[in-house]
């Protein structure tokens, strides 16, 4: 975590000096992607930035430079701090400019970006995790990576403090996803998770996953599914960027299924393995 | 605009420098306040202050160092600076820490803030703005004052481009309020406006108006109104800190009433400088 991008260079962290007019400070006018990085090399990297360019359009943001001048950068990154597996966190805001609502005139967006080693949760991903369900309050644009993520930090937060490790949010009922990476359930074989919508973030994993579902012939209905469903579900998994595939294997307190990690998902978390080793032959 | 205070010091503004480790600058994850100053003295500061230990309490943050400590602190800026007549920006973040959702453990808040001189905003008071209508998209905790402002961000820049000073928000047809501002309508001499619910920010010169309106026998009721009653609302106005009591006299292109600040809207801007000039006395 020594080196940075910071706008177009690659500077050492200790030199980044965010200004306090950044838009990023003041409204979280700004968007983000987190990447994988398996074997020193992105995973998925057309997928992260094509919805980097989606949230872009959202938020009518600017990129500062080219995705493919982007990608360039990062892997400059990778390549100086030497990270084989771990996460490329990348923010762009709408730049500097005195504190007032509208987009500034003139202001340049601000990139910056930083890696870091992260190990595979490969114990967790075994033994599974156990989640909590909130009321889903955040708003109506939950398909945009936006820097406004107080609704999800406070979610994660009371997960924690509840002595589970994710929350699950609904809306009314309706289960929409966790706070930090997409839910699927699986019920008489059949996975189904929220459609790919407003509601939800358009996850790079979930689509991966979606995408071997279809190859290992397992059954996929992108419906929502309400709580009461959820609490007859035979299995249940988290799908995200740094989590993979991830057996949530209680929640609120009662398990899922038989509370193990179940065949579906572990089948799901095979074909993910081989995805990455495809990755690492290449 | 040469100072600014960072924790707990008086320092000049070039030597803030923000971490790009902020909490505020990654997850939008702070809170804040702006401030109306008057002849040099802060305007209704009690009511700021109390809004903003709400708002820490709703999102679990703990503030730096108590508010009658800030408010010295704010008053010594405004000396330094020898602002007359102006706002003073307030921010606290959840301090720095690498990024997880979670709270980190041991960090400390960040406190900036700063003041710049505002003139009234006189001649759009006497002769009204105008504003659009669109669609409330925000999380449904919208009386905590936090940095998460793109809805915000986006709403007011959408009612610039579309040639609109403002943007009034609704709930599927119900009024809640303006991008960065209450919002009254007056029918058959009747004050509505939304309730102080989780909908809307329980604004500071929305309570004083009303105190006003009590004081002054206008009649008011604190219930939300529809589109619909809004285009048949005899007048119609804004209430905020920097815009005070503010005409809003055109509604997606069609004038409020007869399209003239009305006669209940002149009371209250009345009162309200009346207000303000007793400030000044003190």
């Amino acid at each position: 975590m020594k080196w940075m991008i910071w706008h177009h260079e690659l500077v050492l962290r200790s030199d980044v000096r965010v200004s306090p007019d950044d838009r990023g400070y003041v409204f979280g006018d700004g968007i983000y992607e987190v990447f994988r990085v398996y074997d020193g090399r992105i995973f998925e990297p057309e997928a992260h930035f094509e919805r980097l360019i989606r949230t872009a359009e959202g938020t009518k943001l600017t990129l500062p430079y080219d995705t493919a001048s982007i990608q360039r950068r990062l892997e400059e990154l990778l390549d100086r701090e030497g990270v084989r597996d771990g996460t490329i966190y990348l923010q762009i805001t709408r730049g500097e400019a005195p504190r007032a609502h509208p987009f500034p005139a003139g202001a340049e967006p601000n990139l910056m970006a930083y890696c870091k080693e992260l190990a595979r949760p490969s114990e967790a991903m075994s033994r599974g995790i156990s989640a909590v369900t909130l009321d889903d309050i955040r708003w109506l644009r939950c398909d945009l990576k936006t820097l406004n993520l107080l609704p999800n930090v406070l979610a994660k937060q009371e997960a924690v403090e509840r002595g589970a490790d994710d929350a699950i949010w609904h809306r009314s009922g309706t289960v929409t996803e966790c706070s930090a990476s997409n839910v699927m359930m699986v019920k008489d074989g059949i996975v189904r998770t929220h459609p790919a919508n407003h509601l939800i973030l358009h996850g790079i994993t979930r689509a991966v996953v979606l995408r071997l579902a279809k190859r290992l012939e397992v059954p996929v209905r992108e419906e929502a599914f309400t709580l009461e469903e959820l609490a007859s579900a035979d299995e249940l998994f988290g799908t995200g960027t740094t989590i993979e595939v991830m057996p949530i294997v209680g929640v609120d307190g009662r398990p899922v299924g038989n509370g193990q990690p179940g065949p579906v998902t572990r089948k799901l978390q095979q074909a993910f393995e081989e995805e990455i080793a495809a990755l690492r032959r290449r």
